[in-house]
């Protein structure tokens, strides 16, 4: 397959480099053709470098690796890309917020507003009942993600749900249930809407 | 520790059931008190049961098992709660758009408006490039969740990914995007804001 790789960071280049030792045809495009013209000496395998332009003549397979605040000018430069497959993975990050876009609230923070004093804990969202009664998955426990603003009271969640198996993964304040009622989404919609079954779980592995 | 759960839903009653199991004092709050209290005989363990102020009165952990549309009249309905721990896990779902606060688009589908004719793929997310090196965690497959419109294009990215030794898990359309997005921010969290590392990944675990 011919690839496109736009953009030379860390996550272009290794994917340009492993398709590329899988045999796949990689072009690597850059603002900067000389950057990507070494990167593709480096990675070898017949790989080639030089401009966005080039590098989108030549490919059926596109990937997309610059940062979200070039996004919009990369794809303007990119040109016509019909019928091409473009592949993306920006993490548009606000490290106070989350993904820059649409991502403003939860329904974790509207239930704080709603009960002034209490220490709220956002968990068990994309832990379905029937993980909860045999959380092991051939040795492996499903993870238990959670979020709070009180550390007491996620250390009381954490304890509560180790003791019936699940493996507590602390992920920060209460906002960040922004990211795990769309996490308790995505497990309801793979469970369910893409027909996978409630025998189905996260895990947060780690080595 | 005494633990209230307000509603009698599959979540709320299994965690009752358990934790009252691992010797903590569980009791049963709902609007219907007699189901609460038919519950709590079937959980035995002294579990109790009775209506939403009881089990608030009584308990100094709570968890809301509530749907979305019953929470705030059901947290009007718990009183004062200063000092108490409440875990909730509402997955408010509109199944066409994702969590019904706050997830209004994502930058998948900003790429896509901003490249017409391209097939767009959301996917490598939460996925670092040492994972790509590296997917393997102790027999354990890194998981690729990845979205998009066209099935072809998804079909590529999928071969692609396994070719590389992850384990691809299609997360349906381009919206999806909503949720792999807030993931990838989750990803980025705590590998880096809560000091886990890069060495670590999501796995989709199914039985």
């Amino acid at each position: 397959m011919k690839i496109g790789i736009i953009g030379t960071g860390h996550m272009g280049s290794t994917l340009g480099k492993l398709w590329a030792e899988k045999g796949h045809q990689v072009f690597f495009g850059s603002r900067e053709p000389l950057k990507a013209q070494e990167l593709a000496g480096q990675v070898g395998h017949a790989a080639q470098g030089g401009s966005i332009s080039q590098a989108c003549g030549y490919a059926e397979v596109l990937v997309l690796g610059v940062p979200w605040k070039a996004a919009q000018e990369t794809l303007q430069s990119m040109g016509k890309m019909d019928g091409k497959v473009l592949i993306e993975f920006i993490n548009g990050i606000d490290m106070q917020k989350g993904p820059v876009l649409g991502h403003t609230t939860s329904i974790a923070e509207q239930i704080a507003a709603w009960a002034p004093g209490a220490r709220v804990v956002n968990a068990f969202n994309s832990v379905h009942y029937e993980t909860l009664l045999e959380p092991n998955f051939d040795g492996q426990s499903a993870s238990l993600f959670y979020c709070g603003d009180d550390p007491a009271a996620k250390t009381i969640l954490a304890q509560l749900g180790a003791e019936i198996g699940l493996d507590p993964v602390d992920c920060g304040p209460l906002w960040m249930a922004r990211q795990l009622e769309p996490l308790g989404f995505l497990w309801v919609y793979l469970a369910y809407a893409a027909g996978q079954g409630p025998q189905t779980a996260f895990k947060w592995l780690k080595r």
